[in-house]
């Protein structure tokens, strides 16, 4: 196991009804002036962006609104963002939704007190010192947003889309997390939030730091929970103990606690993040194919966890690892497909991907040689991508 | 699922060394003037008072030493302790040891801004609004007090033995966690402290809130990773990677994370803490006495998520549950015993337990029926008991 620091002060809320609580964790744990950040039709339509207005007003903190956040944000409304508090001379920042509005929101607040470029921190020039405080009412399980110091934004400019990781400077301050929220997400963003969070548990699973069977296990464990909540939620979209169940669970992969004491992977979400931001798929899709890709070649090259994880999430017997992992990888596309997910570049609408443009664009994000699993080059991340063909 | 709220601000640095960064987080995250909390002589004899001394030296943090506490910490050392603080006007504690020096400085934390007797918080009169900071170098993974916000405190007259349990006020700041200090624990107290961990785990598991499969899957696999990690320490003590697994295990087992949205149990810690205040014994010994009679109980009366536990821990092959739970309870009974603890009173040392006194102490203490898994009167928890003979 290797040394580690976990540090995760974020105060989740979560229930029934818990949204009404907004104005009141806002007021204590954000300011008394903050920039409402939300995303498109969803949270206006469903009442809940003025629920929580309602319970802005009640304790008293004086939003601005900031709404229209597109799902894989983009840098302009960071810039656009910043403008805004500084003007304004805002406390800090409410988001109201998924990833997009809360990875904007932490963008915007590391962005106001840093006198460059946000961007820097993003391209990896500057470490967070310091951020505006944020909380969140989260509408959709996917990102894990709530839970981690991460902010994913896309660039514009070259289609960049970056993550950017802090220990605890963009840990929001509070989460509320109510599953009734979810109710009304379709099927299939339900089905690529879950492939997100079941990612965001393989990149930190797929480790070759020896001797972490805690970790091992915890991470089994949520990864068994969601194989066995998601076919409940999809055939019944309003069954609030499975929703809560997925909900949890996606706070759960992402908030670290999977990751502690082991060097992680991230190569299946830096590939991912190449095909979103040159075809604009949903990011959980792209990763359900993916996803089998990696692990097939995996299968090929370093099999021992993948097969690992084949015998204890999957129930494969025992074999050898290649062909334990291989049927893993199957069960896990079987998985995928249920919920009605691709798990090719043709199922996700791509017949001919680019798959030279996606390499060149890797490498120059990532470097030449990428992966904590294993250490892959250009000609290797091609050959996944060819595997998702 | 319940509702919850899961607020854990504790900053845990883990790993080798990391005692050494006692002086900085003291500093920046308790105060400059604190109470330096130890237990006995193995601190001491070991070097580590030392070490952490010379880091508080080296940062400017100015300490005054409170050692001597003994293992069922008791509230006459709490008493003092507030005085000191309020007479030297310390900022907060920093406690060096295991779950006694920890609860001993908890007790003071929330003592000393309260006009009242401290007790009152123990004996259920008054809410802790408000505690002094407390930092934690952890050298026994047991109580996991590192990352709860628990306390248990002992009152000498009348032995009363009483838990106090916050949500987030006796939280400790930060916790330093090197495995490498507790190569030198004795074996019966290595046992005694993962059976006290996995009790931990128990006292949540065990609940009738339906539908929490994300929780119950944690909470199988942070009792398995026990279970596997577990001979490896007792058979070399100097396993650096064993005691690693073991000392997170322990801070996840009781930290919260193991018992969101769900009706926790805790009747066989309070049947324990009543065995430990009137003869003395190592607590987590007397739970492994404790815990496989009430779950033989429980065979015999719900014996359904003892079941699960025996298939899901154990690998027990399914038949019905009371046989599958029996099964399962004697896993438990071969494993505490393969770690050298006692499963019957006799075991124990204690070879006609006073029941009588032990089951009115108890109700007196925590009500006439008690339980969140079973509702328990005063005739069930005397035949629990005897089942432990």
């Amino acid at each position: 196991m290797d040394n580690f620091t976990f540090y995760s002060p974020t105060k989740y809320v979560f229930g029934r009804g818990v949204e009404s609580q907004a104005g009141a964790l806002t007021a204590s744990m954000v300011g008394r002036k903050v920039l409402l950040v939300y995303g498109m039709g969803s949270v206006v339509k469903s009442g809940l962006l003025d629920r929580v207005k309602k319970s802005l007003d009640e304790s008293g903190v004086v939003y601005h609104e900031f709404g229209g956040i597109k799902p894989n944000p983009t840098d302009d409304r960071v810039y656009e963002g910043i403008d805004i508090v500084r003007r304004e001379g805002l406390d800090g920042l409410l988001a109201v939704g998924g990833g997009s509005a809360i990875d904007t929101a932490k963008a915007i607040a590391c962005g106001v007190p840093y006198d460059g470029d946000f961007w820097d921190f993003y391209a990896g020039k500057k470490v967070v010192e310091t951020a505006l405080p944020v909380g969140v009412v989260l509408t959709i399980p996917a990102a894990g947003s709530e839970g981690s110091g991460n902010s994913v934004i896309t660039k514009i400019d070259g289609m960049h889309k970056i993550s950017l990781r802090t220990e605890v400077a963009l840990r929001p301050k509070f989460a509320l997390m109510n599953p009734e929220l979810t109710f009304t997400l379709p099927p299939y963003q339900t089905a690529s939030g879950i492939a997100d969070m079941m990612a965001h548990i393989f990149e930190r699973y797929f480790t070759m730091t020896p001797e972490v069977e805690i970790t091992d296990r915890v991470a089994e464990g949520v990864l068994t929970a969601i194989v066995e909540e998601s076919p409940k939620v999809m055939a019944n979209p309003e069954d609030y103990e499975a929703r809560a169940n997925i909900m949890w669970s996606g706070t759960l992969a992402h908030n670290g606690i999977c990751g502690t004491g082991r060097r992680e992977d991230w190569v299946s979400h830096f590939m991912e993040h190449e095909i979103s931001s040159v075809y604009g798929v949903t990011h959980g899709a792209g990763l359900a194919v993916i996803l089998p890709a990696w692990m097939t070649f995996m299968a090929d090259h370093n099999p021992f966890k993948v097969a690992q994880m084949a015998r204890r999430v999957f129930g494969v017997e025992n074999h050898d690892d290649q062909s334990a992992a291989l049927e893993g990888i199957s069960c896990l596309k079987a998985f995928f497909g249920s919920l009605g997910l691709p798990v090719t570049f043709a199922e996700l609408g791509i017949e001919n991907p680019d798959i030279e443009l996606l390499v060149k664009k890797l490498h120059e994000n990532k470097g030449d040689v990428i992966g904590g699993y294993y250490r892959l080059t250009a000609a290797e991340t091609a050959e996944i991508y060819r595997l998702a063909l």
